[in-house]
């Protein structure tokens, strides 16, 4: 029973010129008469789209240069009037229904990101007609239809052409799309404004009040837990290789901790430049490899924890093959692989096992800026995403003994293994494979401890291993065990006001160690 | 060199009607001619105060019930005019400059929630020409002053008083707060909107889009690392104790990792109705208790894992008393201590260490559905916050032997606990107190090992504790390891495909085993 809608008059004025022409000449075909402003109102009549510029429409010229044009009551009384009660008072007041608006805003985020924008600049762009119209059209969307995008054009040409009007369901469709336009608009503007409180020229990092707005992606069957109702929102503008961004190829649908989880998989094996291989179980590796191609990294990181592998999540950084798929298929239980790109072959072979997901990420670039969250009760933490990086010029060996080569390399796998570990983290590496990962201790040593212990159970010699710290040693008892345990070299990164003593007893067991400067807390 | 702009014309129109007549009235005795409509109007008029009405200003009638009245060019173009270079375009179409404007907008949400609200309400309620004068006077705040807090009028009248006129930061501090208003009013639409794209009737929970704002509390010195920068931002609606609205009595600034610990912390002691205490470090509880009151409970606390007390922070659900505080502040270093509360004794002592933050939080109420967030890159994971509860009558008993009622309180306490416990999660408990605590681990195996290693170290003994588990149980090497551990009782939410040989096991073990049917993952 839905109720369809007539356009008679349209009013067009688009920051987006994408198909405008094509629409405007269409809608002109059907009659409808089209009122316009400014930039648009130009493109549509050298189109050759017979065009009433609004100042016309009103009797009243734009004045201001711009900044009052479509702040007038026929225009506003045109798209407000409710069709089934206002007749009489549009008479009266030679006011005639608008039926279709189609405005949008120009980013309001492009403007001030262009080279040399000042702040008045931003002041200027600041749109006060147009969000007045988007927001007016949406309200009385039960009459008017309001199009702030360019790809509903097709949607509304359409439902021209079937119904000869637009659908209930369409208007407030895109009504809810405007709504969504004007918030995510001033929610911009607030927080450009909102950094520039103590001085325009010198914006703080974070903003008077935090506005934001994300899309969603998916509903989720539930959250951490069943009775946690759930959904995954992504953020469009953010272009970056991620599970958000990923294409999924085939399996069940991801659940949240799925996402979480393959989330952490990715932004590790991000970390490598040789082919490497990443496995995450509860939100930390328990297996991280690198090798001469991905099998061989696969086929490591696997050894590391072979127990918790199963039903993990394994993430490449180069496209899955043909026998690395067939590898993990034949071999274990697996919930996600994420990688850029898989082979045709490839493809075919996780598709026998139907419920894998297989989720494709474009090829990786440099890591963008973000906002990272924690969430607490009644409030938001806000931090940079912790992107440091230290360089291997930048380590500071301060022990006696050097680490050499082989050891070197394994101190820098390791480090970069260790950040992506829940804190405190200890990581213990050879050869470019993890030996055992200790994680999530509430006093390092345990941590150091736990993850000895794993190796052990699992058959592999920590003896010669490397071993990274995400934070300081508070005391030595951590490398008392390291040494107990073989290891050769350390990597932290220093800052304790018990260094001396921790170098003292890496000196003592003829251990190698080098501070980075940078510590990686991830809780 | 602030700039001043005198007041000579202003137009009034609010929805939340507070100090209004004081400030209309002390601008009127200021010789401001002063515009209102509506409601406003009416008030400011039996106050006595002279007032013209928008409709005959404009020589518009106000049309449709109230949806068009202020938009006509004869408001915008003086609320828009540029003082400096619009005066004569003002004089050739009669419009006289509006200097300030007083406008807030009926909260949607509010409009919404109340009862008997319907759909069409719901839009009838969206302002248009409202938030329309509150953006075009933000925009022009280099001549305007815009009000959307009732609580600004005094700092308005104030400058008007000492300057004649209101300063270049005043304008854009209160020009930031319009936006911010628009912005969290429009975002409040499209979540409403977004909500209901299926049915209006029956509102999704996920909005289409997720908008929200919240308002900085405080920057901070950096993030989770010192390469990181950071701030805490708090959601002023949300009336829970929390971190977020506690009350910081003495101390250094919290840090983030003091917040995000501090919220872990406080969120576990306030699942008990006895007297509590919850010791946090590195985001987990590393000892919990209950006692016959809060020092007894922190005494207790405190021996599961003293090594990892040391630096942390420390939850009471009772206001902190003198002994307590004399305990706490002569035996250990502690970052923080949160409590419903605090003596003035106790706050004396706890002073006598500067640096030690005491927080007070507002009397425990219910606890209030809230969005829990968890980042991932290019997008965020909204779940509902984990408040399931089960109720003692839900418990189902699934081995032969039973727990005594001993066993059944210390069964209790350990669920309680163990959701609070990063996953994999098992905690051991015994009379109230926690005997060892594991965590974070990538196989539930070795959270049940760790917890015994750490308790062992700590001389307390498992033999005759329960054991509580975050998730089922997918091996029974858990149970086999409890069992030679001396523990005596087993809750978990089951549920895996194997429970039948981890009923087996507990029951070869003569352990009594009961199943929650509800699962707790926190990572």
């Amino acid at each position: 029973m839905s109720q369809i809608r007539p356009i008679q008059r349209a009013l067009l004025s688009v920051s987006d010129k994408t198909g405008i022409v094509e629409f405007a000449s269409a809608l002109h075909q059907r009659g409808v008469e089209i009122l316009s402003t400014g930039g648009t109102a130009k493109l549509l009549e050298e189109s050759g789209i017979p065009v009433i510029e609004v100042a016309s429409y009103t009797g009243q010229p734009e004045i201001m240069d711009g900044r009052v044009k479509t702040l007038h009551p026929k225009i506003h009384g045109g798209i407000l009037a409710r069709r089934d009660q206002d007749q009489a008072v549009m008479a009266e007041h030679g006011i005639g229904p608008i039926d279709l608006v189609a405005v949008n805003l120009y980013p309001f985020a492009e403007t001030v990101k262009k080279p040399g924008c000042s702040f008045a600049d931003a002041i200027e762009n600041i749109d006060i007609g147009g969000p007045t119209m988007v927001r007016a059209a949406a309200k009385n969307h039960n009459d008017v239809t309001i199009i702030v995008n360019a790809q509903d054009y097709d949607r509304v040409l359409g439902e021209l052409a079937e119904f000869s009007g637009v659908t209930d369901a369409t208007r407030f469709d895109l009504a809810v799309a405007a709504f969504e336009h004007t918030a995510a608009y001033d929610g911009m503007i607030a927080n450009y404004f909102g950094q520039r409180l103590q001085n325009p020229a010198e914006p703080e990092r974070f903003p008077r009040t935090l506005n934001f707005q994300l899309e969603k992606k998916q509903d989720l069957r539930y959250g951490e837990n069943s009775h946690q109702n759930a959904a995954f929102y992504i953020d469009p503008s953010h272009h970056e290789a991620s599970v958000a961004s990923s294409t999924q190829l085939q399996g069940k649908a991801l659940s949240f901790n799925n996402i979480a989880d393959t989330d952490a998989a990715l932004e590790c094996v991000k970390s490598f430049t040789s082919p490497a291989c990443v496995i995450v179980k509860h939100a930390n590796p328990c297996g991280v490899a690198i090798g001469a191609n991905i099998q061989e990294a696969y086929e490591r990181a696997f050894k590391t924890d072979p127990t918790s592998a199963f039903g993990g999540i394994i993430a490449f950084n180069e496209p899955l093959d043909e026998q690395t798929a067939h590898l993990i298929i034949n071999r274990q239980f697996v919930e996600v692989i994420i990688a850029p790109g898989a082979s045709k072959k490839a493809q075919t072979i996780v598709a026998a096992k139907k419920n894998v997901r297989l989720l494709i990420t474009e090829a990786f670039g440099t890591r963008k800026a973000q906002f990272d969250f924690k969430r607490v009760q009644g409030g938001l933490l806000v931090q940079d995403i912790d992107h440091g990086l230290v360089a291997d010029s930048e380590l500071q060996l301060v022990t006696n003994a050097k680490p050499n080569d082989r050891e070197l390399n394994d101190l820098l796998f390791a480090w970069k293994v260790v950040r992506y570990v829940k804190s405190n983290a200890i990581v213990y590496a050879k050869d470019g494979m993890t030996i055992g990962v200790g994680a999530g201790q509430m006093s390092r040593v345990y941590s150091a401890k736990v993850a000895v212990l794993k190796a052990e159970d699992e058959g592999l010699e920590i003896a010669g291993s490397v071993m990274a710290s995400d934070a300081f040693f508070p005391f030595r008892d951590s490398i008392d065990a390291a040494a107990q345990a073989g290891v050769k070299a350390i990597i932290q990164p220093g800052g304790s006001i018990r260094d001396n003593e921790i170098i003292e007893a890496a000196n003592e067991h003829g251990i190698a160690m080098v501070f980075t400067g940078m510590r990686h807390f991830r809780h």
